[in-house]
């Protein structure tokens, strides 16, 4: 959309056309006409250096993360991936920088079938910001304020991986140098969920969902509060890294870094008890770990840990 | 989208509903029901400290900027302005800056009826970065590549104040104190052009246009290369702003600033030869000063002055 981006094309036009995008990238604006029989969903994430990953991070993992966050929140509404635009802030444009992040970026890209259809690039401190667009069937996504009293609360994967990494990397906990990195890779090049959330919906297991970026507890608490419920969440429930057993000596902090280590990127989804059968029927033909933590309730946000309500001593990750 | 979005929520969650819009700022995506007649144009584009505009800039005018140049790109396709994301990474949350920034953003989308749909915000060097969304009559739309051998070549407004600017804002051309105060506002709170280039495609009086970030001559050069057609641009005939008149005293640096300096948002589109006098009329119908300032043609790109085809010596802005 801008002029600038010319200085990049070679590795970020190439990637051919995108369905019902008649005009991409070369134009003031891109041109999209969705089908009249979808909704469009819209979302939009920002990662900037040493705020939400460390200053000499492959540009290859930032590339596919960047892009990630943004499909896990499509995941979270049962979209589709569609396509995306991509506004990048960068010291100077070097092909060392710029080769692999654009790898990491359509490898993702290309298993999702989405296409990138405008952006823009700017000198400045690196900061990767990216707007995703997917379709829903009309009038229909799983939504915060989608949960029920009474619905089970699941979560798909294991917790806690980048949790610990972002500990271990402020040498909170100590790994040894090729740890860190097989951690930084294992919390950065994450599985996105939009297929199974996508039959979440289509198959009405659930009609609400979140993902988690906050942790576990702080992004329950915005399902609580958009669906006016609360809720008994079972911190011995939560599924764990294997990681954290292997590095984390104290159960506690293990259970709490599960529980509010956040960039975890699963799917925290509700469906109605009588559909619990049909939800691990799902898990098992695709493939895709699901934990029962918890059920919705008319009564407080409540937080187990061995049968007893605790109160948490950590706090959900806050940016200010 | 995210959860820190929550912290400056007071300032931008309140300005109501978004038509075709069910679901805005709250959850994971916001979701959009774009009217089955229209196609979507959408556009990004980021400001960032240091880079595109000054430190120390009114808060006030860079929200209305941030979002201007946005409504710019969707002027250039003929869009009608309809909803935008915000991404803004802050150095901290203070009032100070997110209520007169919020205050310039909003006095501007309430003007163009837009909609904050979601967005996010985190802690880095000051960068704001907007998409836009806007609506077009279904296959139809001012394009890059829409120019035809013989039509004229039009701006709208005056050209060269913003790069008069930077020029003194750098200390290159001398202005007092309250002068460069002034040259920020009139640089910074530019009139947007959606409404007349929204006529002009209803009126089938052009089928090109792009918006002058780059200079009225490097943006031209992109309309040339998407059309495969050459032009001749007379730079006597660009509307000079009358603060060049004012502060610079060389008529040639004059006229480079009008052709070169770029940031003026102004549109510049062409129109067949024969509904010269049809945009004449609207020009007046509508307030909107508008300068007939070359001709589209199948030879190469020459830019006259005096009457005779000059090598320009001032290369368009470029970032890297």
């Amino acid at each position: 959309m801008r002029g600038e981006f010319d200085l990049i094309r070679e590795y970020f036009a190439s990637h051919g056309g995108t369905r019902y995008v008649p005009l991409g990238i070369g134009d003031d604006c891109a041109i999209m006409t969705p089908p009249p029989d979808r909704d469009v969903a819209v979302t939009t994430d920002t990662q900037n250096e040493g705020i939400h990953f460390f200053r000499g991070t492959d540009p290859k993992l930032l590339g596919y993360k960047s892009l990630l966050v943004n499909i896990s929140d499509l995941a979270a509404m049962g979209a589709e991936p569609w396509c995306f635009t991509l506004s990048l802030t960068i010291p100077d444009s070097s092909e060392k920088f710029l080769r692999p992040f654009s790898e990491g970026l359509f490898s993702l890209a290309s298993r999702c079938h989405m296409g990138l259809i405008g952006g823009n690039t700017s000198k400045g401190p690196l900061s990767v910001t990216i707007e995703a667009f997917g379709l829903l069937p009309k009038g229909r996504a799983l939504r915060r304020d989608g949960a029920r009293a009474g619905d089970l609360i699941y979560v798909t994967g294991d917790l806690g991986a980048p949790g610990l990494y972002v500990e271990a990397g402020y040498g909170r906990v100590r790994v040894r140098d090729e740890e860190l990195h097989d951690l930084c890779i294992k919390s950065m090049e994450i599985q996105p969920r939009h297929d199974f959330a996508g039959e979440l919906l289509q198959k009405d297991l659930s009609a609400c969902a979140i993902d988690i970026s906050d942790g576990v507890v702080g992004d329950l608490k915005h399902i609580l509060k958009r669906s006016r419920l609360g809720a008994r969440l079972d911190l011995n429930a939560l599924p764990q890294a294997s990681e954290l057993g292997e590095f984390v000596k104290d159960p506690d902090k293990r259970m709490e870094l599960a529980a509010f280590g956040g960039g975890d990127y699963e799917l925290l989804f509700t469906s109605p008890s009588d559909r619990a059968k049909d939800v691990m029927l799902l898990s098992g033909s695709m493939g895709v770990k699901v934990s029962q933590i918890g059920t919705i309730t008319t009564g407080s946000f409540e937080i187990l840990k061995d049968g007893k309500i605790v109160e948490p001593a950590m706090r959900p990750f806050e940016h200010f």
